[in-house]
């Protein structure tokens, strides 16, 4: 298929998060939306062999991996330009993707959000002891991330990045959570952050909701 | 501090990433060697508050997340570039950065790596079943590395990158586990990647054992 093929589940933050940055660059593309239970066979395992979300695809070439997906838009659909040239600003950036892959994704979002969030909308049980043990570790992490973001309107410092991108998925649907709303509360520079983001056209355009209404008329 | 500081311990793959790119651009730096204990205490959590290694430092700004630090010392120090500039290589380039993150470090390292080779000489006990377990899983990723891989010299392509830089001492590693080698074998291309690897200056300069020489004699 020629062009942007996005691959994915809607309601994830990573498959969120490629077409964000495809919404932000005004591209066209295409996603092919996947069931749950699919992606650890074929097709899709040739595709992503880890049979995860997004696997992405452009003119036929195939890419995984959602950091290496969100550069290579970035470089090949040049504006506006979503990565900062100054390297600490830039350095900042990548760190903040880093933490969310590393601590977002496993302490709040495998726990907190998954439990609160996707799994009631499934139909699957709720571990209501996880979300109870994830909180100390969620109140961190945000509390590092209110921290990174002092002083600056986005992520990286001045201007939106890859960064906010990547992160603002994750916890766009933390604050559907009571337990994620009450810990961000205490961070008013990172919920007027997530407040910007979602008034993003960008944002407004990858909902869950219209990601599934986009599916449903597409079928 | 000024100039390049790297606060970790001496045979965490994450340092020597950040290790092997400062050698690589013939950089000086300082390793402020840390006992494994310490992390999750001050002054270590002051640098990095998820309290995990490594920590980096350029004239007193910090930094944590090593493809954040990666990233940025590639930038600081521009020769020799680490990054290549065509697009598509810099997306296999940063898909096996993800892949080292997310798959090699989880499925590998945590698992082969620590109980035959870290665990052993920190004199933990080895739990023989999670060896055992893990093995299916790094057999697969290790085929996934090798295609990626297949026809290049290098993980980006013809010229050693930033992927290399990170993927290189987690497989290091991985090849002085009996399951790891025999693992490995099945993939000629991997296996002569691995040894081009280990021919480097910087990664004779980053061993294990040099790193803790170089820690006893500065005391």
């Amino acid at each position: 298929m020629a062009g942007f093929v996005v691959h994915g589940v809607p309601g994830s933050p990573y498959v969120r998060a490629a077409l964000l940055v495809l919404e932000e660059k005004s591209a066209e593309y295409h996603l092919a939306a996947l069931q749950l239970g699919t992606l650890k066979q074929e097709p899709h395992l040739s595709r992503h062999p880890f049979g995860r979300i997004p696997a992405f695809e452009h003119d036929g070439w195939m890419l995984y991996e959602t950091q290496a997906i969100l550069r290579y838009v970035d470089t090949i659909v040049p504006e506006p330009r979503l990565q900062p040239v100054d390297p600490r600003a830039a350095a900042r950036m990548n760190q903040v993707m880093g933490i969310t892959d590393w601590y977002v994704m496993p302490q709040i979002s495998r726990t907190i959000t998954f439990n609160r969030v996707v799994a009631p909308r499934f139909g699957r049980p709720v571990n209501e002891e996880a979300v109870k043990e994830a909180i100390p570790d969620a109140r961190h992490c945000i509390g590092e991330l209110a921290r990174l973001l002092d002083g600056h309107d986005w992520m990286a410092g001045a201007t939106l990045s890859l960064a906010d991108l990547q992160l603002a998925p994750h916890l766009s649907m933390l604050a559907l959570a009571p337990e994620g709303a009450e810990i961000l509360t205490a961070h008013p520079n990172l919920k007027g952050w997530l407040v910007r983001m979602e008034a993003r056209r960008s944002m407004q355009a990858t909902t869950w909701d219209r990601l599934l209404d986009q599916v449903k008329s597409a079928a």
